[in-house]
């Protein structure tokens, strides 16, 4: 727990929050500025940064439950993203997921794909970099 | 397993691809359309094509693949994105995470995010409605 983090106050209950799930390790609850209507945020409680800051076992649960809550909004488009640094658009410093329904173009999230044809050489010493890394 | 599915191709070896991680339920492997340099796929070896298609077990492993890669990449800033259908950008229908780093303005996933303030009636509403469903 870090004290000054606004994710893990509502985890304790010292700010409200809009709950739709709780267990040991993992929280879920409304967005409450959303993209989109049902635009949820699924948390492990566990206080980190980033995705690398997450022991794994308080990652298990993560994904069954944004399926649940995907399941249960209904929706046949939605994203589900998790930004690590300001540079990627993260905004509170506790690992989050969103779940953002795409119902039409205007509401949700937003994507440009700047897209490269990768250069074969390049990925295969980087291939040969992160296999040796992993 | 799906005849036609390029993914589950690439998981039974028809089609080559630059592997980085590989068990019984989960495949890592380069995107050769990068974003930016380090941009990975994981994927279940399951196929089902949105999130809530897949079962929990093969969604276990998913997030300790990726922060694994993340941590091997050494990258500060990235996106992981899961998208569902075509409006939510999904343009191959077989599960897959992307771990995209954000190096800089120009390269990596662009985001565009058309926040508005949630009106709490509505909220409360859709947070009974979504916790009875869960
Ligand atoms: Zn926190
Ligand atoms: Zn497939």
């Amino acid at each position: 727990m870090a004290a000054a983090c606004i994710f893990c106050k509502i985890i304790k209950g010292e700010i409200p929050s809009m709950k739709l799930f709780e267990s040991d390790k993992t929280l879920a609850f409304l967005d409450i500025n959303p993209l989109s209507y049902g635009h949820s945020l699924i948390i492990p409680k566990h206080h980190g940064a980033k995705l690398t800051d997450i022991p794994d076992d308080s990652l298990l649960e993560i994904l069954q439950v944004t399926k649940k809550l995907a399941a249960a909004s209904g929706v046949e488009n939605y994203n589900i993203l998790q930004n690590n640094g300001r540079a990627a658009h993260q905004e509170v410093d506790h690992v989050h997921f969103h779940m953002i329904p795409k119902p039409n173009q205007e509401e949700g999230l937003g994507i440009s794909w700047p897209m490269k044809k990768g250069d074969t050489d390049t990925l295969k010493k980087l291939q040969e970099e992160l296999r040796s890394k992993m």
